[in-house]
């Protein structure tokens, strides 16, 4: 259970004095979601998300509310932050930096199909559209120095095997950094779990909260490791034809992008390789339950050292 | 048909380039409206309201834009402008200054019974506060001076008793002016047709573009001399104190606030017939076949001179 911090029906009665959207009609906690407190709020205008940041602090928000709030405002359907009489973003309930935000409609797909992967697709390239006009400039905080930290503090609980694929593909991205690519906001975990799908349509991308500046073929690579692949981590073509072709139609991707592929694939799995195992062997306290198998990433990154997926 | 200007779909798939909502799907105009040429738009991404304005232009528009977009970050369920790839939301298109906004769910209710009536109060109560932290200040375009200039322009139009009555009420208006009541946008034009429902609740307030700045009185008195009338003009008092009873739950009325109601009243009703009176009159060329009946205003002011309905 993902409730952290209380929220009573008579704290939120309270705060939302400072809002425009009514009176509360319904309260109740969210159990997704490992970092922070939410609660679906109902009030007599609408639904709304209650976050209290618990890893977050208000000083490092902005960046994240003012990018969901930029998005929304060019038409990516995202969580959009609600203003209150001061006309802010953020503020504090309960001692917490928190924010409401609009209610998405829809739910994950956990198997998508072709189509699925073509949505995600075409709504990615847009939101990398959207955001080149974003003014924040917050750099992706899992970026390489992040990946050389961590490495070094998960090599010790590694095997021999890890080891060496561990310190041989930080020096392969090391030698392949590409820092002239198309960049901008990028989400960085648009997961299966983050995408809403509504009727025949895309509901909306939520949980911004790793997002950051970065290359828009690094975010590209994140949504294609985790949309287009089996059970054991290989990609799927069609899948991923699919995710790519409504991507580049869009955005189409450039030849520097095409040269960069194969080893953002790679810098893609090596990331959530990385946070995984430092999840897995250096939880903070209560965590364990939530940490995923580092395992299934460490599958990922071999698959993609062997083979990747063309760009159109 | 409110198609001043055509727009083909060739035309429209050009300009949404620079835009992050996909590719266009349908176009059709919309016949509603008498001043702008709307269509609707959908894409592969949603569905939107293209608006060519054919009267106003592009340096009065930033105001109602603006607005729009302010409230509905601050949870008011309006059309919002979607910002392009410079983060505008005006552009231009075949000439004409042109926006698309969000497409809001639902329908007028023409017949509106009570419950209506409260959600319009209660919407609009939270509308007068979400406007106050926006810093745009154009004053509302039908306040004294137009009052004035346009009386001027229909009097030789009158009959004596039409004369006599606007006459006295111009001179009462002018000794009733309460310029220290609560400030602030006003919508200024709230009628039946100007908001939907969807379900059982409030869909959202659409056409902003009378809007301006004007005591948030005067609004509340355009509304219920729409939503809380008879055939015949008067009040009828149970749908206007379901209105006025859910507005100031979110915002109390102040003492000089009830002190100026009846006078207010009143002059929602004098803009209106004066609107009317010139339209009807001194229409601008086509525009004919659109104009309402003056009389149904005169019959309201009368109405509203005989009696009010106290404030809660």
């Amino acid at each position: 259970m993902s409730v952290f911090t209380k929220v009573t029906r008579d704290e939120l009665a309270h705060w939302l004095r400072g809002y425009a959207i009514g009176s509360v009609v319904d309260l109740h906690g969210i159990a997704a979601g490992v970092e922070n407190t939410n609660y679906f709020v109902t009030t007599t205008h609408g639904r709304y998300v209650l976050t209290l940041f618990e890893r977050l602090s208000a000083a490092e928000l902005p960046f994240y509310l003012n990018l969901m709030s930029h998005l929304a405002r060019h038409g990516i359907p995202c969580p959009a932050p609600l203003a209150d009489e001061r006309n802010e973003l953020l503020g504090t309930l309960n001692g917490k930096p928190a924010t409401l935000v609009t209610c998405l409609p829809g739910a994950p797909v956990m198997s998508p199909q072709p189509r699925h992967c073509a949505l995600v697709g075409a709504m990615l390239a847009d939101m990398h559209l959207a955001g080149r006009s974003y003014p924040g400039s917050q750099q992706n905080p899992r970026g390489p120095h992040w990946r050389r930290e961590t490495a070094v503090a998960v090599m010790p609980f590694l095997d021999m095997h890890r080891r060496t694929l561990l310190a041989s593909e930080l020096d392969f991205q090391d030698a392949n950094a590409h820092p002239g690519l198309p960049r901008g906001p990028v989400h960085a975990d648009l997961f299966r779990d983050n995408v809403l799908f509504h009727g025949d349509g895309l509901g909306g991308f939520i949980d911004f909260y790793f997002a950051g500046v970065d290359a828009f073929l690094f975010d590209v690579a994140v949504t294609v490791n985790d949309w287009c692949i089996d059970a054991a981590g290989e990609l799927d073509l069609e899948r991923g034809e699919a995710l790519l072709a409504a991507y580049a139609e869009a955005r189409p991707f450039s030849d520097e992008e095409r040269r960069a592929w194969p080893a953002m694939l790679r810098a893609g799995a090596l990331r959530f390789w990385l946070s995984r195992l430092y999840d897995f062997y250096l939880p903070r306290p209560g965590e364990l339950t939530h940490a995923h198998d580092p395992e299934h990433f460490r599958r990922v990154l071999e698959s993609r050292r062997a083979r990747a997926i063309p760009l159109p």
